[in-house]
């Protein structure tokens, strides 16, 4: 079997660098494309973790160079920027997993919450790539949503209860996230000393992952629930699933 | 003014400590004894942070010599034993500070939750120690019993809200705590590995903590609060609020 | 005895929110003036953990009201920014705590290492604020410069041994520091996924709180020691010395 | 290429828990023994982390059964329980890996900071584990003893300097460990409340690892160093290196 050429553009972030780390020694992925918005950087000088375990150029994102060197590219951009290389590659009959919010959604929604919608033409065919759920559709899908941080602990903590549910009883979702979730750049809120030895809530009831998890929940049981979603930052790297 | 000669008995948990490191430098109380149920060591060795700052023998817990040393005294020891020393002191005269759970509830409930009560003269004189609801009676009382520590966060967080709660509206406590709440002696939970970069629930609608905060709801308020507790341990040393 | 006027300028910092928790509730001082460089905001609002605690209004830092309101003040501002305001309160003669480096060395190692210095004159009068080692000159001392957090660690270390230690013997101060010493601005390496989970030096041989180490333990030895410093970031909020 | 059947004795501890998860996707190997000294549970009962990833019957280790069913067996005992096992499964042809200190050292530093060898057999045909400097000789090994923690911290470290370090010149080992160094035994310096916010020297010039560090050195360099050797407890939960 001859492996697939993977791309992954948005390799400075948390997420990008994650996707590396499988793929690297994953036995069916070449990675043949490493891009940032910017580029013209070394790899294991943007992340210094890879230095002696895999290298090469971060190229400043090139949907030519794209479509040339990859059957498959990971998007791990921010949502906006994502929609603008996600078109051309498609088009070009590359396929695209996509880590952010920008093929999520149903129209009406992701522009109620984010902005204005700039590829609608692939957004019916985007599979929410949530595998206990959509896996033989994600096997054939063109192009995947991958499910946001909150809506994935969501989803999979009450999609096997929705039929046993009644829309009229409310659903309290008490989140707590890892760092992580809050992405690389600083602020007040991921400063060492604001979380270590704290926990608080955040956007409380006013998170963009509340309207996804209802969505998703009524594809998946056509009922309407009445979620209250409360997102908590706890010091702890990474996670929302408890680990044993 | 004359200051209160006070005595700690149960110096060697985390509650002896706090309570040694607030009175020290209180400009109302003497500590005039401190003792443990062994006894023999100076507090210096038992604790060593208090090096340099304050240090005396600590004594084996003996009743008589806590009623010619103290007016008032802290017991900081398990329930059960609270209350074998307790109901001595009181009779003799010397207000008593109970952090157990021994004189928190009514006897009915626990008995139930914890074990056969041994000074039923006492537990109706006891004026539950929470200052926000109780404070003209804590002013007054020979005998204050300590709410738990959940219970104090749960009460004070309802209570504003109790007069417009319908008794058939079940509310949620989605507690956090951190690890001093299990006490000192190491667990497999306390280990550093199990918490760290962990968060988890545990007793999970098995607490006692659960009947207390029912019960002083009821008190308070004169309802039957259907609560649904559910404790987590969280990554932190101490406490149960937030900082900011 | 009446109480001692205090104020506190530069109270949006780690430092200042310190000073203001220990005056608030200190038997010999009452705070009268709080300030920032900016001003126009209350206390509770910088701090919300003030709340219920203590509240006033935050100052923009005025020499003219100092002076009416003060009979001292603790500076926790930036270096240059301290010597700013010193000179004028001094002048008028109301003493100053200087949290900044500002006042802690020879005029030629200050303008090696930080930057020109604009009031040599009261320099040869500040009194290094170590009580272990200054005590009596603190008592009197108009203008006390309070260490650096590393040479406070370091020196009182060293301190007992430097009459046993030869100037040839390398000393090697391997020194770790919890986050809040590199102050409340967000930086990657603050940022509690850098540092969570880690431990790394900085600055190696290269901080200047080295020349500030040196200069202090010649003055108490007048011994040239061949000092090798190397700071460290711990995953811990606060402190340099080791609890127990 | 038919993948060599590996066995892991000591399951129940932290390294036997990475052992699997490294081997459970490793392309070389499969697991077909997984045994602790007591047995008779389920693997995901022992690791819940391993529910639904690997799971497989945890036997009493039985020296026949391994002998039957493995060409290669990881030891992650305790010393001396290690050697026990060790011996009878080298006899009968099967390669070890063993974790513990039992065959890292020459026989005299071994009995003076362990205990009685009872395998002095196959003490010399050992090869030290540490493949930056042992690669060819680990490859032919039957019997390969893995490094201690800290001397492979302490040894990769140094080991491109000794040929520029005189004897005469003292070197001072300033070691961290995260938590999991410790064991999974519960103690008073893992409860989450010591080490949290902390960060502690212990076992100073006094730990085991100590001769072990020497004596590599030595056979590495021909040089007899002076170590100092000073390991810490950080908060962490994992690891020597810095991870960036």
């Amino acid at each position: 079997m001859t492996a697939t050429r993977v791309g992954i553009i948005g390799a400075s972030g948390y997420t990008g660098l994650e996707l590396i780390k499988i793929l690297v020694t994953h036995p069916f992925f070449d990675i043949t494309y490493i891009a940032t918005t910017t580029g013209g950087i070394d790899l294991d000088v943007l992340h210094p973790c890879m230095k002696g375990v895999f290298n090469c150029a971060v190229d400043k994102a090139d949907t030519d160079e794209i479509i040339k060197k990859c059957d498959l590219v990971f998007l791990a951009l921010p949502h906006q920027a994502s929609m603008g290389f996600a078109k051309g590659l498609l088009n070009a009959g590359v396929k695209v997993v996509d880590l952010s919010a920008d093929y999520r959604l149903d129209v009406d929604t992701y522009e109620k919450y984010y902005c204005a919608h700039e590829d609608k033409d692939h957004l019916d065919e985007a599979v929410y790539g949530l595998p206990e759920l959509y896996r033989e559709e994600i096997k054939k899908a063109s192009l995947v949503a991958n499910p946001g941080c909150y809506p994935t602990a969501s989803i999979l903590a009450l999609a096997p209860f929705t039929k046993y549910i009644d829309e009229s009883f409310p659903i309290f979702i008490d989140a707590k996230s890892g760092v992580t979730g809050a992405g690389k750049k600083c602020s007040d809120s991921t400063h060492f000393v604001s979380i270590n030895e704290n926990i608080f809530a955040y956007k409380v009831f006013n998170h963009r992952h509340e309207p996804e998890i209802k969505e998703k929940l009524f594809k998946q049981s056509k009922k309407e629930f009445d979620i209250n979603f409360v997102p908590h930052l706890i010091p702890a790297t990474r996670g929302e699933l408890i680990k044993r």
